[in-house]
């Protein structure tokens, strides 16, 4: 970093988040090179991506796939070689699901920045993960918009923080009732009203599950127990989240929401960019703000994932696993909406935690979890 | 400062911000020590002050109500002479109006922590003030609540800031049109919906003449252009203002509207102090922030206050001086309530400016602007 380039590698380049982080690094050639990139299945996106950013390293799931690029284009390594490597200063963690366990758990064994936009890795092993990074120096530094608002509120102010509050924007199911919500397809699922994500994070914004790991998630990240997080509606997804301190004063963060302003801050902290790219809020035109309490009984997830995580052990890797396959069993019309926390609710009543668990105890809690849903879908399927 | 407890002189201790310190100051007697207090008119109060708090010095306007204290009640000191003893730590300076520029001055020349609540000297001579303050390593720390939400979201963030977001709450008359303004008593002004302040920041609240003075004050403390302090009317006064950076985001701080807290963290800076006293924002009652721009033609004060900042040398001043020789005769009900910005318009017109201006440049163009103001008012009277 002699030079002050920061020289980046973006893991999951080909999905929503990674494409934004090299929109984020392409406005900023002079502070910012990609030096590795990896993907999964869209190779033909990968291999564009090659031509325009010439990595040194990248990473292809389909090994096939490599053969189509040309010559001269960068050294292939795995994930967790490349979230290591010597050569690499940041590691943006963009990967969804477990994928980002293992290359999240290398970047902080190395010391890395590791800009995290993957949830589940901390959610899954969160006191394995944070452990790592402080016996090596790692800074984990959050990309999720919630995580990202609550450590810009933050900066300067540790240690006198009372309250996390977390701001949700409900979905787009904020105002069914439960017997609605077991006729919602689909489609209706996938229709996120602020934010444009993946579908699996947008189905989980639709049950408060996604809210429910973002509690987990800011509990690790920023050491705070869970008496003192709290989850608050916010349609209009303006306020991204805010932090009470010990003298009553609240500081909010506020944006449009556009993840490339959360990317952008963890890629260029301490500092700040001037960006012509990202929106404004345009005071003039924003007239009202909302907040209201989540209703934890019609969307029971958010629920289900804090007594997951106050839990501990294996219990947050069983409720990302078996929401993960719940979600794909409704996704394919196998399930109703309403099945998901069901389903959740009755793998973690099953669940044998065990505390402090190694990495091998998360991926076979991991791998239960899974399984025991789709054994109890075939109960519960229509 | 050897023992951590600070030296605390209170300037207007009888007046409402002063009154509000002192109970911050009770509530942490570990923390502060009450060395100094200055009134004005009401020296019963102050004699109670006196006995409870048992300062090394007092002032008190009215020399003739000393004699009234029992003996061994500490030194009479005269204002300037206390803001700059070498035996108090921060200056509290809560005085109204032009009275607090000569304490201040006094406390910025010999370094001290100013807690400031008086924004006319500031706006009067914000130049000549962060000056001396500069030169002698004071440090300003702004009490009024706009202001403490800007230093509060500015902490660890310098000097990426865009724009100054000062929260307003509109006043009472925030719907009126300028018709209904003209037949508006002084016991309608006199209602504000949201803070309890004294007669003349209520009646300035209710003309917009209250953010006016405050921009000009947002300018001088944390050196930033009029063109990048913006004014956004909030009529729940919960957000207490708002700072965006360079890269589009956007902090806010957010409590209940309650002067103890921004006095508090001027005291208490760079530490929070959990403080059961102050309450609590309600997020499960807390339903709905709105916002939208300043109508300039209803409210012009704000605009010509903001016009005379623009101007600077001695149009602040002036501003200043007719407006609270305007606000005198509203209350006196020898003007119109529209007639307030009348005045000070036609006082700004006639004025001839003088650029860096010395105290006595401002003492007499305030002198002036009052002069003009009484004799402009026998013919606006009615």
């Amino acid at each position: 970093m002699g030079s002050g380039i920061k020289r980046v590698a973006v893991l999951g380049s080909t999905g929503s988040i990674g494409q934004q982080t090299l929109a984020v690094i392409g406005a900023f050639p002079e502070r910012f090179r990609v030096v590795g990139l990896a993907a999964g299945e869209n190779t033909g996106l990968l291999a564009k991506q090659i031509r325009q950013f010439r990595p040194r390293f990248f990473y292809c799931q389909n090994v096939g796939a490599v053969d189509s690029l040309p010559e001269g284009y960068g050294e292939r390594l795995e994930l967790a070689e490349m979230a290591s490597h010597p050569d690499v200063d940041v590691v943006v963690i963009a990967t969804s699901g477990k994928a980002g366990l293992g290359p999240t758990l290398a970047a902080a064994k190395a010391g890395k920045v590791i800009a995290l936009a993957n949830k589940e890795s901390l959610v899954m092993a969160g006191e394995i993960i944070t452990g790592e990074a402080r016996l090596h120096g790692a800074r984990i530094l959050p990309v999720d918009s919630e995580h990202s608002a609550i450590w810009q509120c933050l900066e300067g102010e540790m240690p006198s923080v009372a309250r996390l509050i977390l701001t949700a924007s409900g979905g787009p199911f904020r105002n069914l009732t439960r017997a609605q919500l077991e006729k919602v397809t689909a489609e209706q699922a996938l229709g996120h009203p602020t934010w444009q994500m993946g579908k699996k994070v947008t189905l989980d914004s639709a049950t408060l599950m996604n809210k429910g790991l973002e509690v987990i998630e800011a509990h690790w990240l920023f050491d705070t127990p869970f008496e003192n997080i709290e989850v608050v509606i916010h349609p209009q997804s303006i306020v991204h989240s805010m932090v009470e301190f010990v003298d009553g004063s609240i500081k909010a963060q506020l944006g449009c929401p556009d993840m490339r302003l959360p990317i952008q801050y963890a890629l260029s902290y301490p500092e700040r960019l001037a960006n012509r790219q990202l929106p404004r809020l345009d005071w003039s035109r924003l007239s009202q703000l909302t907040f209201e309490p989540p209703d934890l009984d019609t969307f029971p997830c958010l629920r289900l994932a804090v007594e997951a995580g106050k839990k501990g052990g294996t219990c947050p890797a069983v409720v990302c696993a078996a929401d993960e396959a719940a979600v794909l069993l409704f996704l394919d019309r196998r399930i109703k909406f309403t099945d998901i926390a069901l389903l959740v609710e009755r793998a973690l009543e099953k669940h044998q935690a065990v505390a402090h668990p190694t990495l091998d105890d998360i991926m076979a809690a991991d791998g239960w979890a899974r399984e025991q849903v789709r054994r109890m879908a075939e109960g519960v399927g229509h």
